[in-house]
C-alpha cells in the first residue's frame, strides 16, 4: 500500500498553476519509537499557504521544493508507539497534504498533536474550532474589541475566518457588515449567519454600498482581503477605529495591494494591527473552549467546501485563492 | 493703526499657490469685557494647516474662506480686561495669522491661552516646547515605546517634530536613523542633534541606505511623510514593530500617498497608529514640563526657519510644504 502525497515542485510566478504541484506515491511511513502513524481524514486548505510557496520573507517558514505541502490535518491514529495516543484516537495536527503521516506528538504552530473528542464533527477542528476560528476570536476580542452599538466590517465574510468574526461580534450587540463575492455568499451571510448586511463586491462600487450598510460609519474592520476593498473601507471609518489586519488575499497571486487612503489612518486616528494567530498560543485554550461550546450548542454556524481525495487538493487550493470556495475549504481523504 | 492679517481667499487645487491668500488690513480689534488684546510676536506654520484648507473631511475644522488663517501664536498682552492676564504677560495661543488678536482666555486645542515664562525663548513654545514637541513626546512615549538597543527611524528628521523624536529616543539608548532632504539637513541631524545616521532621500534609493543605516532592521517608525519613503521603510521592519503615523506631508499637495507594502504590516505583525496630539490634552502638562527642562538645560536642541513680517507667511508656508524650511518654520512679526 502506498501513501499518496502532494509535493510542491515549482514556485509560482504570480498566479498558482496546477504544474506547481505533483502527486507522488511514496512508501507507507513506519512509525518509530515514540511515534504514531496517523491516517489523515481531512486536509485544511488555507490562504496563508500561498505566502509559504514564495521564497520571499514571510512570517512562516518557506515551503521546501519537492517536499510534501505543509498544512493542518485531522485524522485518526492508525498505529501508536507513543503512550499518549491510542489506536483510534482522533487527532488534529499538521501532517501535510498526504494520506498518512508520522508524528512524535509535536503538532501545528508549536502546539502538540492534539487529541479531540467527537462531540462536534472532526472537520470543524480545521475551521471554526481550529486555526481560522482562533484567528477570528483573537481579532475580535484582542484587537477590535467592538462595543455594542458600534459597526464592524469583515471581508471574506462567508469564509472560515470571516464567518466566525461576524457571529462573535453579533453576539456582542455590534452591527456587522460582511463583504463577500457573489449573491449566494451574501445571502448566506445575511440569512444563515445573521449579519446585518452583506455587500457583494462583484456587484458594483463598494463605497456607496458601504455608506448604505454602515450609515453611522465603521468602528472596526477585520481585514482578510486588502487591495481596493480595504482602500474603500478606510475613508469611511470613524475616529479611533481599529483594523485587525489578518490577510491580504487580493495580492497573494502577485498583484501588490496598493493603498491610496493611508491618510485616513491619520485623520481618523486608526490603529492598524497586523497579526498571526500562532503568535498567541497562550490564548488558544480559552478561545477553543468558547468556540467548541458555541458549535456544540448550534450558536456558531459554519459551512464547508469539500473536495474529494488527495488528488483534488491542488485545484481546490487554486480555487480558494480565487474565492471559488464557499466556507471553509477542506479536502476529504477517506 | 491697522491690524494686518492673512486670509484664505481660495481653496487650493493640489499645490498651494500664493493667490490662495490675501493680505488684509483690518481695524485694530478692541478687547471687550473679560478679554485681552494680544500682540502676536510669532506665528507658527505647521503642515497640518494644509489639511484644513481643503473642504474634505479631516480631523480639524475646515478653515473658512475669507477669514483669518488659524494657527498657533506666541505674543504679549497689550491690553487686558481679564484679571487672569496682565499687560506684558507672555502668552501662547491660537490667534491666527495676524498681528493682533483678541482672546477671552480660551486658546489652542481646547487648552487655555497659556501664560509662559521667559526661562526659554518665546518662539520655542511654538516648536519643541509646544504642539510639535508634545507630538513627538506622545509618539515616542505612548506609541513606539522604544527600548534600548532597538532601532527607530524618523522622517522629516530635521523638522520641528522629527528633531525632538530623535533626541528623545537617543536618550533612551535607541539607535536613531533620520531621513531628511539634502546634505545640509542630514549633516545637522547627525552632527548637531546626535542621530546615529541620517539618510538624504534626495540622494538616491532609500532602501539600500536603510539597510546600511539600520542593519538590525527597524523596530519603530515615527512617520511624518508617507508616500514612497514610508513604503521603503515598511519591508525593513522587524516583527512586532510600531509605527506612529503623525503626518503624510508627501501627499498634502494632492498626490495620493500610495502604499504598496501593506502586506508587510501583516507579515511583520506591525501596529500602525494614527494620532493627533490634540486628542491627548491630559498628557500636555507632563510632556511640557519635561521638554521645557530639556531645553533649559541645553539637552534638547532645535533650529528655526524665520520669515520676517506677516506678509511673508504665505510664501513661508508654501516653502514648508516643499521642505524648504530647515527646522521649525516661524514668522516673526515684531
Amino acid at each position: 500500500m502506498k501513501n499518496r502525497q502532494i509535493h510542491l515542485v515549482k514556485r509560482p510566478q504570480g498566479v498558482v498553476t496546477p504544474d506547481c504541484f505533483a502527486l507522488v506515491e511514496a512508501d507507507m511511513p513506519v512509525p518509530g519509537e515514540g511515534q504514531v502513524l496517523v491516517q489523515n481524514l481531512w486536509l485544511s486548505l488555507d490562504p496563508y499557504m500561498r505566502g509559504r510557496m514564495d521564497e520571499a520573507k514571510s512570517y512562516a517558514a518557506v515551503q521546501p521544493l519537492n517536499a510534501v505541502m505543509t498544512g493542518g490535518t485531522a485524522g485518526v491514529v492508525a498505529e501508536s508507539n507513543n503512550p499518549k495516543y491510542a489506536k483510534g484516537d482522533l487527532v488534529v495536527g499538521a501532517l501535510g497534504w498526504q494520506e498518512y503521516g508520522v508524528s512524535d506528538g509535536s503538532g501545528q504552530y508549536g502546539a502538540p498533536l492534539r487529541k479531540v473528542t467527537d462531540r462536534i464533527p472532526l472537520s470543524a477542528y480545521l475551521g471554526c474550532v481550529g486555526m481560522p476560528g482562533v484567528t477570528a476570536w483573537h481579532g475580535v476580542n484582542k484587537i477590535i474589541e467592538p462595543k455594542a452599538g458600534e459597526t464592524l466590517v469583515v471581508t471574506a465574510a462567508s469564509g472560515a475566518v470571516g464567518s466566525v468574526v461576524g457571529q462573535l461580534a453579533k453576539a456582542k450587540g455590534v452591527r456587522v457588515v460582511g463583504i463577500a463575492g457573489g449573491a449566494a455568499k451574501c445571502a448566506y451571510v445575511r440569512d444563515e449567519l445573521g449579519f446585518d448586511a452583506c455587500i457583494d463586491y462583484k456587484a458594483g462600487e463598494i463605497g456607496a454600498a458601504l455608506a448604505e450598510a454602515a450609515p453611522k460609519g465603521i468602528d472596526g474592520v477585520f481585514e482578510n482581503v486588502g487591495g481596493p476593498i480595504f482602500d474603500a473601507i478606510l475613508p469611511r471609518m470613524n475616529a479611533f477605529g481599529r483594523v485587525a489586519l489578518c490577510g491580504t488575499i487580493s495580492g497573494y497571486n502577485g498583484a501588490p495591494s496598493a493603498l491610496t487612503n493611508l491618510r485616513s489612518i491619520l485623520t481618523n486616528r486608526l490603529r492598524v494591527q497586523g497579526f498571526i494567530v500562532s503568535d498567541h498560543l497562550n490564548e488558544w485554550p480559552e478561545a477553543l473552549a468558547e468556540l467548541i461550546g458555541l458549535v456544540a450548542d448550534g450558536r456558531l454556524k459554519y459551512r464547508e467546501s469539500v473536495a474529494q481525495g488527495i488528488a483534488s487538493a491542488p485545484q481546490a487550493f487554486i480555487g480558494l485563492l480565487k474565492g471559488e470556495n464557499f466556507g471553509k475549504q477542506l479536502v476529504k481523504l477517506a
